[in-house]
């Protein structure tokens, strides 16, 4: 018997130990992507639920950038890179935010984003929550509104839907 | 009348002078990316002439990634990305390759390449063509062949075609 699509997705998701820093247990998306009809599945279980509802999907660079723009063209909408600092060559909009040792920033072409848009934000893995949160406040800051955070996997440890409260967030699996 | 594909790719994406350095007139593709119809049409372009013909298709970080998943969704295949040093957690190989100044490598997760794969190698722009040279070179060393090398926009000027020679290489619109 073939699993759902949670057990399979668990099942495929490679545990990497001490990635990128010691003691740290990296989820390795990776074999995910390898295999297409699990992609394929993952993809279209990532848009069911916003078919006519979004207007745009944002994704964080990088690997959001892979599931955020297959999601995109499921949905038939446009795709929104959401860019580490100095990524972007146009006028951008930006938000800091703070990491465990230190500060990162997210950036987008405000541009490229309708005042209005209903944006679906898709991500591989929600962790601390950190990145998505910035990725949520800076679509707001530019006047898009936040249909939902999508992931792929969620560590549910890290507890990053502390960080994402008031979004409606959705991991099609869970570890 | 609306244009053919390459001409509203050309109309649609956006000369940014002077990045990422002084002198450089950079291409671009975020506005392709913001149009769900256009994005639609470039990926489904970009698919059409591999269907049944590839395995895989591999995305050279960071922008090759958005192009590169939805064409593997579209084609029903799975998708391999190609990173810069240090990002794939797992074992990997690599391919050192020269910039104008020093140098770069490409790594892929050669386990999920497996032996004999047919490739579609999928990026944004073809500039000089050192990035794409390098990771056709990781496929083959990987074991996989390279069907094709795609690429929403070539800048002409910069002649990557020469560093590509020996590979079919198609440009959806030429600058």
């Amino acid at each position: 018997m073939r699993g759902s699509l949670a057990e399979r997705i668990l099942a495929t998701v490679r545990d990497v130990e001490d990635f990128p820093q010691p003691g740290v247990t990296f989820k390795d998306i990776t074999p995910v992507l390898a295999d297409g009809e699990l992609l394929a599945e993952a993809v279209q279980a990532h848009a069911d639920p916003y078919r006519g509802r979004v207007d745009l999907v944002a994704g964080l660079e990088a690997r959001g950038f892979i599931f955020g723009a297959a999601v995109a063209m499921e949905l038939g909408v446009g795709f929104l890179p959401v860019r580490k600092a100095g990524k972007l060559p146009g006028p951008t909009v930006g938000v800091d935010y703070a990491l465990e040792y230190g500060s990162a920033r997210v950036e987008v072409h405000a541009q490229d984003l309708p005042d209005g848009a209903r944006v679906l934000v898709v991500d591989d893995v929600l962790a601390t929550g950190g990145t998505a949160a910035a990725g949520c406040r800076l679509i707001e800051l530019c006047g898009g509104s936040v249909v939902a955070v999508e992931v792929l996997t969620e560590i549910a440890a890290l507890d990053g839907r502390t960080l994402l409260e008031g979004y409606a967030v959705r991991s099609l699996a869970t570890v």
